[in-house]
């Protein structure tokens, strides 16, 4: 039905989270309609950000410049760093405008289900900016699922030798939920009732 | 957040069907978490498909052939066309399994509040086929909404002095629903109960 590029596009955009099957085809009939409005700009912004965007060396963000444009502002309290478990996460919390500091994205959490250990996470950045810089506190904003929580206490104890204050968020994440589904307020007043650790 | 390359591809998947700011952004994410193994190979899906996929000259169907593979197949009862208004709505018969002729696509419908006119719509390779070709009977398979009705019946009037056979899908198409949505046994139901216009 329409050829194999039709097919094989079909195919990948159903792979995307959000889309299904039925919605994978009517975004590939959208797309083919308008072949130079849309599907060549797509191609180019798909191009473009699969050879600009990165991994930050320091936070693990992604973005397009390295440092990231949140640890390389002066104007952010590099004094706090706020420890998520995956860019989504750091999205969320920019999005609600509730952390002025920086971050620290894990890319994970400790799992023994999934078989994650200490040695997959991505941690000596974080051990690096504790030690080296003049870091006061470190907001654990973890899910609040079973491994969110045994992460936490590993990354408190992990932590605890530097000295550095150590914090949670508290209120406002539901059991069992992830944090980048959150609506700004909860996010803000979770950040905000932190306690320590 | 991220830089421009990471704001413009959200913006981009945004405005495709089915998926909103939220699910654009976990689209992105998940794209830029695979540059290798999942976004360059959409970019060059989207290139490919955007190169290859073309109308059909004869009945209007995306293919990356022209003629398309549906009237280039002899295995295909070309004396049995049924008129759609869009390309989903053939894929959607298609995917049924519910007719063995051949399509035409109508590339819309007289609508007098989009100001669609006779003139907007792909009819003249239609009566090149009815005129110059052996067709018997022209399905007219447009959705049950007003647009749809104004177009099926000025449809028969402009194929009437033909001669050929004028059928409609009759049962099954709930009032005021869209073709491309039903499921099979529906679409089957509807192209099998068809009467003359
Ligand atoms: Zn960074
Ligand atoms: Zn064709």
């Amino acid at each position: 039905m329409g050829g194999p590029e039709i097919e094989r596009l079909i195919g990948l955009l159903a792979k995307l989270p959000g889309l299904g099957p039925r919605s994978a085809r009517r975004a590939a009939l959208r797309l083919l309609q308008h072949p130079e409005s849309r599907m060549l700009p797509l191609a180019t912004a798909l191009t473009e950000a699969a050879r600009a965007v990165k991994p930050c060396r320091l936070c693990g963000n992604l973005d397009s410049r390295d440092p990231c444009s949140i640890c390389d502002d002066p104007h952010r309290d590099h004094a706090t760093i706020c420890v998520v478990e995956g860019v989504g996460d750091l999205w969320a919390l920019e999005r609600a405008h509730v952390h002025r500091g920086i971050y620290h994205v894990l890319g994970g959490t400790l799992s023994a289900l999934a078989g994650t250990r200490p040695e997959d996470l991505n941690l000596a950045p974080l051990l690096g900016r504790i030690e080296g810089d003049e870091v006061r506190e470190v907001i654990l904003a973890l899910g609040a699922t079973v491994d969110g929580a045994t992460t936490a206490h590993w990354l408190t104890e992990r932590l605890r030798p530097t000295g550095v204050t150590i914090t949670r968020v508290a209120q406002g994440v539901p059991i069992g939920g992830a944090l980048d589904v959150l609506d700004d307020g909860t996010l803000a007043a979770a950040l905000r009732a932190r306690r320590p650790f």
